[in-house]
């Protein structure tokens, strides 16, 4: 069999089932190779960053890897930026990415670029395929390198005539779990009765919560343990993936500006890691450190990113005797729908939490709006909250796409923030094309609305008429109807909250993408 | 005055006065002081590759450089593909890119990553401000090496705080001439000498022209050179720029595919390169060698990429004594239009040739239609046409908005096939909300057209179900009209060929941008 055959077969024994693909004329062996064999989910993208936010959305809820098929340096350039927010999200990410032929390489035709230079930044293991007949083994090595505890980007680049030459034989995975959820490191006894001994000081210590540690039997843990020893939980903010809603233990996630993020945390003499780093803000401010711990607060490790914060805080359960505390979950009850009411966040947030179906996946870049509407969020039947990791916008619609072509079951929600929207809008076509069960809300304040806070937080002053031009987003205003039917969604507009809850509520009863415009002018 | 005042001062007394940008918080500075110093065009784009595609164009017309605002890695991530085909172009491009306090970057916030990697694989030189009072010299720095000849991208990266420090004072341009276009070093007299050697010596003989000598100067030279030596005369086909049309001299572009390549250059028993280097094939293919000249082809240079080669043909023209010879130019009748016939790729060149008006730019990035319209344009009054330069597609739209903010007073023409023109869809809304004279044609065959046919050239077979909706752009379709007037451009769709030329007609007689789909299938 050739090169790129040999490479699907192995990707399939390694357990990678999924590909969304951009290719060109590098990559159309691999393209010819999936009429051939079965069981690869080749999944069409208009944009290369929507294929590398699909693959971290996919990998955040299946926590395995999915394949990206990309062409050249160029290709894999424009995937870049939601590959820097899967690698800060560690989501196992697999880039096949197509290269000149070996031959070609030594002239300076128009694609010709330095590979491995462009996927340095993202990457935390690359190679180009030096030998047709290493297909399989490499292959495999990328699957298991992005498999490397928590996850990562993997690059394997592959000149094009060893696709078309004769290979060797497809390697299968080792372990054959491939398939299966990353497995963390086993947790460190030390660490394990290091923090014990610190939560019994009687001294204030908090727990910050992140990774894996974030889902559900994490969760539950560290809400045992608040109750049963008044630690304080905290969730990272950029975590990739948390439990949220009703019955769910709600740990106090990290706030997005230094000062609330600050109060937060005030008090606290020991701050007690579990897959998480030590917190710091967004950005650098004039006159403002960047860490966010009080200064006095000691800083301790439960579970390093690459180890199973869960199995360790459930052995801290364990040594505190808390298996039977219940949990103190949230039960908020559902505020009563606004009637003749503007569209405001808040109302939004009520008709979403009155609206999700359990099991809803939020993907968030509602950037400016996130907080208001989250909030309400809180009432909501249980849900996954996949949020913002790498800061880098664009990110909310692949991610969105990933995750229900990782679950088909379940209704995929993707909260959406108008100007973010604009740099990754070719996901729509994908949901069109995939008949994907998603509802995006695009919240549209026709501005940059963080850039004015933010402009103003650096000491940038007042916002002049130039500087406000390079905010505002309505002139002209972006019509994200005209734009959804353009590649194929439904989609509606809401300028009242009547009309949001009335179309909301029709949007989730029905399959397939539907996009609705809330316009917050 | 403050570092971000000091770049902004800098930038402009280095004749850079129009910056394309996508900022965020660490550029809000910059942003904040287009209100205090008078004179910098800024022109908002929604997505960054937009921004890199229009410093490409607008310095493809000016031949100096515009400047980008990019923010952080992976904005300039976003920003990779077009300046992948800026380098390609040899455009000179000034990237500013902000950066994370310098405090902040030892932390590991979401947004942080290695911006100097992510530059690296398009940049000629590549600096990060070290200290706040070096922001002049290091502004005059990054604009002096984006002119070095022929021209490069050269990228200044910019922490946060030194944008808000005191800093030292903005710093001039050296030599004042930064607002002219790139001077090119002077031809060597022994490659003149040599040239004219090999044209007298009876055996075949062609220039290869590239780069600047592709404008109307070097054209009327090599055109003269035609006529009165036989010298056979060819154009580089991803030069960044020709002049074309009626009245102007032709040379043979070198075709793409390396069969009709070889053909054309068969025979010669020497190529002489302006400005240019050795052809090669786009891509490798099996069984085929890369370089298309002759085997005993030799290769020889009149002038060097970073040289003057229209200087060099006047200098040949002058040593033929040639200079009153009159240029053979094509003066080729214009067909009459067709009427009551289908909208073929042939028809719609008969439109475009009798309706552009003298002296309009064409951004041309038609892929699998190009020749089949370029060849009818041949008879179109004098246009500059802009190709395809590094290869990466989303290049035409972001090309043909910078060709617009640098040249208003010419009708600027996007030829733009619908594949490509999703990679940087975003580019219409910045053409309606600067108003330019840009009609865009989309030319919808819903298909990666060119896929099907490199993917049998590698061999890969004939194209099964699987492979082909790889390739399939039809489910569910585009629709171009909405997709425009989603952010604010007037559109039309045309499928029969008198629909077209009406509409073509109608859209180049209006000022402001126009958007016609027409479809193909």
């Amino acid at each position: 069999m050739n090169g790129a055959e040999c490479l699907l077969r192995t990707l399939l024994q390694c357990g990678v089932d999924t590909c969304f693909m951009n290719p060109g004329t590098s990559e159309m062996q691999f393209v010819a190779a999936l009429d051939r064999v079965e069981g690869m989910r080749s999944v069409l993208c208009l944009f290369e960053g929507v294929c590398s936010g699909a693959a971290d959305g996919y990998a955040r809820m299946l926590r395995r890897p999915a394949a990206t098929l990309l062409h050249l340096g160029p290709g894999l350039g424009n995937a870049l930026a939601n590959l820097h927010n899967a690698r800060k999200a560690r989501s196992p990410v697999v880039n096949i990415v197509g290269q000149h032929t070996t031959q070609h390489l030594r002239y300076d035709a128009p694609l010709t670029a330095d590979i491995e230079a462009f996927a340095r930044p993202v990457s935390g293991w690359i190679r180009t395929l030096q030998r047709p007949e290493d297909m399989g083994v490499e292959a495999a090595a990328v699957v298991r390198a992005a498999c490397e505890p928590p996850g990562q980007v993997a690059t394997l680049i592959v000149p094009a005539d060893h696709s078309w030459s004769e290979s060797g034989e497809p390697a299968s995975g080792e372990p054959a779990a491939v398939s299966q959820p990353i497995s963390r490191r086993s947790p460190r006894s030390e660490c394990v009765l290091g923090a014990a001994s610190i939560m019994k000081s009687g001294e204030c210590t908090g727990l910050l919560l992140g990774g894996a540690a974030l889902l559900e039997p994490g969760l539950r843990a560290a809400g045992q343990l608040a109750a049963s020893t008044g630690v304080r939980v905290f969730a990272d903010r950029n975590g990739a993936r948390m439990e949220r809603g009703q019955g769910t233990f709600a740990p106090q996630r990290v706030p997005y500006f230094p000062e609330p993020a600050e109060a937060a945390l005030a008090g606290l003499k020991h701050l007690i890691l579990v897959e998480s780093l030590p917190p710091v803000s967004f950005f650098g401010y004039p006159g403002r450190r960047s860490t966010l711990a009080p200064e006095d607060c000691a800083v301790h490790v439960l579970a390093a990113i690459d180890e199973n914060g869960t199995v360790a805080l459930q052995e801290l359960v364990h040594e505190f005797g808390a298996s039977s505390v219940s949990v103190p979950a949230q039960e908020m009850a559902r505020p009563k729908l606004p009637r003749g009411a503007a569209l405001t966040l808040e109302n939004i947030g009520l008709g979403l939490a009155e609206g999700m179906p359990e099991g809803s996946i939020v993907s968030d870049e509602m950037i400016s709006a996130a907080e208001a509407i989250l909030q309400n969020l809180a009432a909501a039947r249980p849900f996954t909250h996949l949020p913002i990791t790498g800061g880098s916008i664009g990110q909310g619609l692949p991610v969105a796409l990933g995750a229900a072509v990782a679950c088909p079951d379940r209704k995929v929600i993707a909260l959406q923030a108008d100007g973010s929207a604009m740099y990754t809008l070719q996901s729509l076509w994908t949901m069109a094309r995939e008949g994907l069960n998603i509802v995006v809300v695009i919240l549209a304040n026709r501005r940059y609305r963080i850039l004015e806070i933010e402009s103003r937080r650096t000491g940038a002053g007042e916002i002049g008429p130039r500087a406000n031009d390079m905010m505002d987003l309505g002139r002209p205003n972006l019509d994200w109807v005209k734009l959804a039917e353009g590649q194929g969604v439904s989609a509606c507009r809401a300028t009242s909250s009547d009309e949001f809850i009335a179309l909301f509520h029709a949007a989730v009863s029905q399959t397939g993408p539907r996009l609705i415009e809330a316009v917050l002018e």
